[in-house]
């Protein structure tokens, strides 16, 4: 699936890159080894030149990238919605790395900051960024969302007010998966989850995982989660869920929705659908609360059929999630100050030479994979206390 | 359709009836001539007792009452969703009348106030009565919504927390448009319809027309409307809508949602669907700004299809209306203050005892009809200035 | 301080209170010792009718009651601002007790029930009522707050929907701790605590320390905590604190917000005032960011000097909590679901015949007194576990 | 007060500039007529460079500009609060322009465009750009306030997306006038004026009476205001206040406060004060129902003694309100839908030459002057329709 431009090449730009890592010292310049994605199923390690950085930017040696859904979503079809890939696309957007030089204006960061990146841009200019809404900013520049670069690769430039600067107790991998946890801060937000909501989780993966953890600590009283796999609802419980359910395939919504109140103690008033199928959608409406909120954080199929009357007379309302905004700093301050563990979430790690392995690892939830983690450097290089 | 209990009684009745409204003096407490519906297609005019009130209650001579889509829906269909008429129901809910005697605790009206009635009590006792959203108490009486009786009748009881004093200048029949008129000011609050906000109502039927005229007290700018009918959107535009838009059946939600944007200066951030169809909220949904609120009034079906992912991907969220709760005061406010003129859509005007040709009227629209208003008491016998 | 009415007969009552609590099954119903004050400095232990019920309420065998604050004032005082006493009143409003008697309309707790009270009944039918602000009715009948008594009693009865049943593993203790607790709660939501807050509370009481377990319950990722006594700051660490500052008298509020700042990773964006002295609230103004809030718990004197266009002129708001609404549930969901511990504050337990000692330790702060508990049965009667 | 750099060179430029605004082909190129601040009492015009524009700014003739109790400040004491004028500085920042050329990005306006200008510009990086609040922002550059120019002047570049697009039917003057409106469209926002609010508006003086139809469009059913002079609340009746209360200097607080309730139907949930005076704070607070909102516009002295236990024990929110964000939009809405008129405020017209004339006059009030409007362009040269 990864084709190398030139096997010779590649050799010699690997040797570049393992003394890179380990003398620091040696002129890294030249080495910018990328992942890129040409087309379905044609990724391709390359070099690319390293990017020159405006007054706002910082050069950014990246350390850490986890591999998200949507990344493995562009490999097998090319595109999510209307975003289609037209030509060649570096991947990678949940990531973390250490800057290296700044921007004439750049004063929030210095050289040898530890960050992690925040991969969307926003205009700044339009009256989306004016209200706090960035995240739908049409002018939004995103990692890896057609027709942007990503930022799977040595060396990346970034406005520096997108940076996040690490503890030295916080790692890179928790650095790059700020990113998801943003996600299940932002639905959570968005849900208005606060002291003692009782929340249903729909789905246990990874965006279920993370904002499960961020409901936790905004104080929801009572979590459930439901999957159709019992290993994951394992870790969930593991994490923190006080209740658990696993779904059958076949399930009536209306009767599933009737266990989800009798296991609860009560209605729950809050329901986060994190599956993104129509049959979950159906049990967060039956299920919530009358004057409740129900947030669904994706969606597979452009239509779906949904009982909306029930939502309607009960004022239950339904609000959808796009990414995150002003999130960033929040999730850093969940897994800096101690509240949330995200380490459980990562379960293999891949060096950037080892992409193809990593994303069938990620696609096929190969070993339990929940979250798949690449290495720009060598693992804990950039870690004062090991992951 | 309206049977009478018997013609000799009926008469009687009658001439009591007129000779109470005309004299006043004679003894009223015999006559409590009330519209009782039986079962699908029988409405009868019957004597019901005069009720005795409690002490946080007051007994109210009616005065007028309107005809509701949902009073006419009863009839027609002895049910709406899981209301179900079981036994004789009195219909009736928007109304208002005249204070005739005072529970021992009533602090708020005194004999002789002429007052509008809010036509739902609830339990006050439960979660969702303590914070604010009485409307969502599942304890909730209704006038009208089985199995509780409404008030088309000469006398009735409420607790007098719920009748509003009108001003001398406020009608009667302003005083029963209040409860539609709250439904258009809760749709536009749930919408958070704002100074300038950019509105887009689907139909201009009543609640379409009263949710036009809550949008406009509260600031919007831009305020377009839409029908399938022209003589509906020109009463629209009399009463202040910047842009009308006729629909015909068969317009691509998408391509109207183009035209939508078009027509206005720029994109709706809100809008409002007072159809019920599938159509009209598919509409909604395409024409809105993104972050923007679609509120759904009504709906048809129990089911629909939506393009649940445009709105979610672009955090549109999607509210539903149920009944008004803390809207009556402001209700009577904007008419009070001659903010909006809500006389305009009343049509016709019918006595009590011509109950049946004043639901027939209602029901097919006749003669233009928008709200149709049903008079306990002669006309005007209670409005210090002519209606 | 406590007189008794008569020692001969309060001997006999309290053999009769012993033996109630150990035997149970004689009849209680002769014995309501009850704690009295008659005015300032004069608590009197006295018996007291057992009251009947109405058909919404409950009667509750009292069983645990903490001393606030309020209580102390109002011994030493006999007033707090406009509330005066001007006859004898019951005292004791945080408290806890099990259900003996059911009013025919209650279906929410049943007899034997262990319930934590809430202890203001707002009226139910005013605008501050139905508009989801109990807390501002001015018909609220609050547990000894003049003229209303309190319920430091044997026997007191109570409407059914303001008793919240506790779970087994939930001791009388913190139930009657959950009065303080809903304080710290509605603080927080006026302060508006959410994920990566930076709050400051200024002083480490009982009300500061509820407020610190429920602000980190919100999700707040730094909490700095102030006082004037080092062994308050000891225990507000130990309860989770991130940041404590020992305030000395003379300190400049301008100056101490330069250190608040720098001791904090930026600036607070909430500062909650639990001292209510003028430099507190100073403090702050000058502490908090801008855009940000602060609350102000209590405040001793009816006028204070505020720089007041540092707040305006940087949209810091300033807001006010009385007591609580709608915040017992969360309180109850916080202790139960084990999120906050708030055992800790318990230091004193007393019988309530020795309600004098009870009130003397509350007062002067005896053996480093956090919060003092009244038993009106024995310590753990009613405790499935230990407290 | 107003000194000319040399009478000679300023007839030369006279001439010019008049030949400028009647010939338009003339290279205008070579006049920059500016009034500059270099002190107390020390105003001139003087020639500047005509600006060099950035990719995302338009160069803009401009035509009207407002005087503001800030300008005739800084004339004055060459200060406000922290803000102190070190060098000379360019005044004026109500105003509108002619676009007159493009950065290369600029794609919101054209040349020949009449716009509004919004007068302070953030940096768009920091937290509070990100989060919406742009008008708190410490990078701020805002006209006129010191260390930055103002704009009364004829050349004058500024940020595209804070130039908003005058509709052929909004005058220059109504343009320059969206400045003061939006501040009261900002006041009115802060304390959530909505739908049948109650609203008591302290001081009519400009400021007084924007918010006055600010908060009429947004919904207010009853607005009184309140001055020392009774032909400020002649006009603000006219602008349609429904009460007026004329005040006496040494009136008591809490007895005008009655007064207040006493002259509306029951008490108001709004207060806005536009005074600045202790007084007004005062009464303020003491007129507001439980659980409303007081809004302080401008606050004269840095500290003020406040009877904030009132305000806190009522939970009555005290708001500042520093300039405005996300308004120029709805006051343009506003203006254009004929929603409000704000014609009525100028009273008087100078050319720019005049600007001492002018600066005297609003200094003075003289004939009765409430807003003062300097003209760049002969008056009426870029309104399609005569002010």
């Amino acid at each position: 699936m990864l084709k190398l431009v030139s096997s010779r090449l590649f050799d010699r730009l690997v040797l570049q890159s393992v003394r890179c890592s380990c003398e620091k010292s040696i002129d890294m310049a030249k080495d910018n080894l990328t992942a890129v994605l040409h087309g379905i199923e044609d990724m391709r390690l390359e070099q690319r030149p390293i990017p020159q950085i405006a007054d706002d930017e910082v050069l950014i040696a990246m350390d850490s990238v986890g591999i998200c859904g949507s990344d493995v979503h562009y490999l097998a079809h090319g595109r999510i919605g209307d975003f289609i890939l037209t030509k060649p696309m570096v991947i990678g957007h949940e990531s973390s790395g250490v800057v290296t030089k700044l921007g004439k204006k750049v004063t929030n960061v210095k050289v040898g900051d530890r960050v992690a990146i925040e991969p969307g841009v926003p205009c700044r200019y339009c009256d989306h960024c004016k209200q706090g809404k960035y995240n739908l900013c049409p002018g939004m520049v995103f990692c890896a969302t057609p027709p942007y670069d990503g930022n799977l690769t040595r060396f990346y430039k970034h406005p520096a007010d997108f940076c996040f600067k690490l503890p030295d107790h916080v790692s890179m991998e928790e650095g790059a998966l700020l990113e998801p946890l943003s996600v299940g801060v932002h639905a959570c937000r968005r849900a208005e989850v606060t002291l003692g909501s009782k929340v249903i989780i729909l789905g246990a993966g990874p965006i279920g995982l993370v904002t499960l953890l961020a409901a936790q600590a905004m104080g929801a009283s009572e979590i459930l989660i439901t999957d159709l796999l019992q290993q994951r609802l394992d870790v969930a419980k593991e994490l923190g869920a006080t209740h658990t359910l696993l779904l059958k395939k076949d399930q009536s919504a209306e009767e599933t929705a009737k266990l989800v109140r009798e296991t609860m103690c009560g209605e729950p008033d809050k329901a986060i659908d994190c599956c993104g199928a129509e049959s979950s959608a159906r049990l967060a409406i039956f299920a919530t609360r009358s004057g409740g909120v129900v947030v669904i954080v994706g969606m597979g199929a452009p239509e779906v059929k949904l009982p909306i009357i029930n939502a309607l007379a009960r004022e239950v309302d339904i609000r959808g999630v796009f990414r995150y905004c002003n999130d960033y700093a929040s999730a850093l301050a969940l897994v800096s100050s101690g509240k949330v563990n995200v380490k459980r979430l990562v379960t293999h790690h891949f060096d950037i030479k080892d992409t193809d392995k990593a994303f069938e690892t990620a696609r096929k939830g190969l070993g339990g994979a929940i979250k798949v983690m690449i290495h720009v450097q060598p693992r804990d290089a950039n870690n004062p206390r090991k992951f």
